[in-house]
């Protein structure tokens, strides 16, 4: 993985960083690689992803998915941390078990898919650290009932992916479910490169010691110097951007298999850095397409955003045939992945001329080892960034609220915060 | 369709609006709702959108789809407008007709769309209103070829949406293929209630006249004052949150078949006021999902951003199971749309509490007639965004320079944008 900040610089963008400001702030991406080091030297909450290459038990892995060798399709029952890293790399890499990720509680959508997919090929995974997460024990208890209903055995189809204790360890020890735990000390956004994320992978026929192999090169690729380290190139120019005014970042894959990956990464980056009342918001957005959505904003509106690009440098290609279509003849004998690469490099370089600034990363392809490469340097990113903006990375204390109101709204105990839903301030126009 | 901008207001949010400044704000609407019905009267570039309810000939969209009657999938070759209302509707609305938006050239994902569909009983819609877009000839180009290797006559399974001439009106007349005008006046983002929109729809067997119904409805409900006007309210809300320092918003549908609808109001909303250096940036967001993604951000984060909840008043429901799982017997009995529901008014309450500006849009039930009020709206409300933020809403020209490039890339032309992409400033980490 390589990341080119070029275009980030004061001298193409505004807001761009002086290259003398880029060398002070490595004085304290190198004070932060040294925290980070040593939270991860004691295993300390958070610090601990970081060291999940090397630790998590891909044995244990293989034996909880072997039940399941026949399957054709995965259900994923999660949300959250529980999905994104699992979906991204389904979303990333082909295989013949199909993969649904039911991360959401829309009725209609839930049902939908239970109609269509063959629950008697299905492995059903459901993860939740708590055993307690609303939405994926009722979708868990929705989807129970239609496998009853559809006289499969769900105990015989069902592996769960959860903590020490709680409902789902419970289930696991009474029907003799196949589990997998959460690692301590791996916040569920930062939990793709374990049994969380990986599981759903090695089900799907994937090579995730090859992922491993991919994190552990961007482990070795972490250095004292921003400069020397591509994911704390990649977190420092993000937050050096943000100081200065681009409090948006564009997350602009050229890829249809990486539009999930923009997901996951929105969620590791918000829920990290988004607190104290600071934090860049990620925008998930996708090229090609977008420059005929998003492109005409970033280039001409507001300098309040950066785009990181990104794209793999070796693709599967499609030729264009031969032409005498008026004018496009020149697209003749091109092929689709040429295109999409001038594209990519047009679109780049009408932002920097517009002075938007922006980066570029780039990943070999879209392969395993590559995304467990893209994926942990990432959350390296992450964490660095949690530094420089000196905000507890790996805590969410802002989204209790809304459960705590959801919870009384529904019966389920007294919280003053479901009074305050009754007392919302009306102003309807209809 | 109703709009609550109760959690706009500065007694709730900060960024807000306070009343006076609302009440100053509709003589301002009021002004501009003349000038559009000024722009409407005279068929006016982009004013004419809002016409065309009127003035859409179903007939000729229900004759031009009508010798694919017996098709089991759509393929839709266009990117950008001549792609995503049609998307928008085919996403909202259930039909036995698969479709499939080819709005990317990313060679492996058209390669494998085209593995998989079968060509023989697809039809194909090829949507460019200049006949020259780059991305939608090229895929038209492969598609082609693959149609012809499968040994289907293209010609039997193609229509074309497109101007009154160029390379889809040549090969239309030459091949005598169905065809459809884009109208005049219409910018490919506004065109989704139009052939552009529309054709897909009644290939899908969607009630176009149920969506035009609805849409006319919603012109009835345009009025020279966002207090009468809900699609008025929420255009000039956003405008004055933006002045007021929410350069952000998110859209976030609590219903999945409104996902692509984000997608749509994204490129609507970019393209027309992303301009001059100013605009709100559009976010695309879901719940309940992003509720384990995004809240923590939107909560604790800056107050640089709006939250834009939409919701159905009715969904078509699934109950959950009863259950004895510890903590969790509130939910058995409940139905998934009572949880997602609660979780809804559980977040926009959680907002509020923050003093995160947010606005409420409500629909009947994702229906024809009530999406075909939703897509009028927010039509109407970018428009009248326009002349408050005095952009001309109905133009991109930013995206020129990038589509030059690409060009001059691929020998397509002598383009000095071309020399730029060259000489950019590298700073690389690897």
């Amino acid at each position: 993985m390589q990341v080119d900040i070029g275009n980030a610089l004061a001298e193409v963008a505004t807001p761009g960083i002086p290259r003398e400001a880029l060398d002070r702030l490595d004085d304290r991406v190198a004070a932060a690689h040294e925290r980070i080091e040593a939270g991860r030297a004691s295993d300390e909450h958070g610090y601990a992803t970081l060291n999940q290459p090397a630790n998590v038990d891909v044995d244990a892995i293989q034996a909880a998915v072997e039940p399941f060798d026949d399957c054709e399709n995965l259900v994923n029952v999660g949300i959250g941390g529980s999905a994104l890293g699992a979906a991204t790399i389904s979303a990333a890499l082909d295989s013949d078990v199909d993969a649904y990720y039911l991360d959401n509680v829309d009725p209609k959508w839930v049902a939908d898919h239970l109609e269509t997919i063959d629950l008697s090929k299905t492995a059903l995974n459901v993860v939740s650290k708590s055993g307690m997460t609303a939405e994926t024990l009722s979708n868990f208890l929705v989807v129970r009932e239609a496998m009853e209903a559809a006289g499969v055995d769900w105990t015989e189809r069902t592996w769960v992916t959860t903590g020490p204790e709680g409902n789902l360890r419970d289930l696991a020890e009474k029907h003799d479910l196949p589990s997998l735990p959460v690692p301590d000390g791996v916040p569920g956004r930062f939990s793709v490169l374990s049994t969380v994320g990986l599981a759903a992978a090695a089900l799907q026929g994937h090579d995730i010691e090859a992922i491993l192999d991919g994190a552990r090169d961007a482990d070795d690729a972490l250095a004292p110097s921003l400069f020397d380290s591509p994911a704390y190139a990649y977190g420092a120019v993000n937050y050096a951007l943000d100081q200065r005014g681009a409090g948006i970042n564009v997350q602009l894959p050229y890829a249809e298999s990486l539009e999930t990956y923009a997901e996951w990464y929105s969620q590791l980056w918000a829920e990290s850095v988004g607190k104290d009342g600071v934090g860049q918001t990620p925008v998930r957005a996708l090229g090609a397409t977008d420059q005929h959505s998003q492109l005409q904003l970033y280039r001409a509106g507001p300098h309040d955003k950066m785009v990181t690009f990104i794209r793999p440098q070796e693709r599967e290609d499609t030729t264009i045939p031969e032409t005498d279509l008026e004018g496009l003849s020149y697209l003749g004998g091109l092929t689709l992945g040429e295109l999409i690469d001038a594209e990519f490099e047009a679109t780049e370089a009408s932002l920097a001329n517009a002075g938007l600034p922006n980066v570029r990363i780039e990943i070999d392809r879209v392969d395993e080892r590559a995304i467990g490469e893209l994926l942990y340097s990432m959350e390296a990113a992450t964490i660095l960034a949690g530094e420089l903006y000196n905000v507890d990375a790996f805590v969410q204390p802002a989204v209790e609220w809304g459960k705590k109101a959801t919870r009384g709204l529904l019966g389920g105990g007294d919280f003053e915060e479901a009074d305050e839903v009754a007392e919302k301030t009306e102003l309807t126009i209809e």
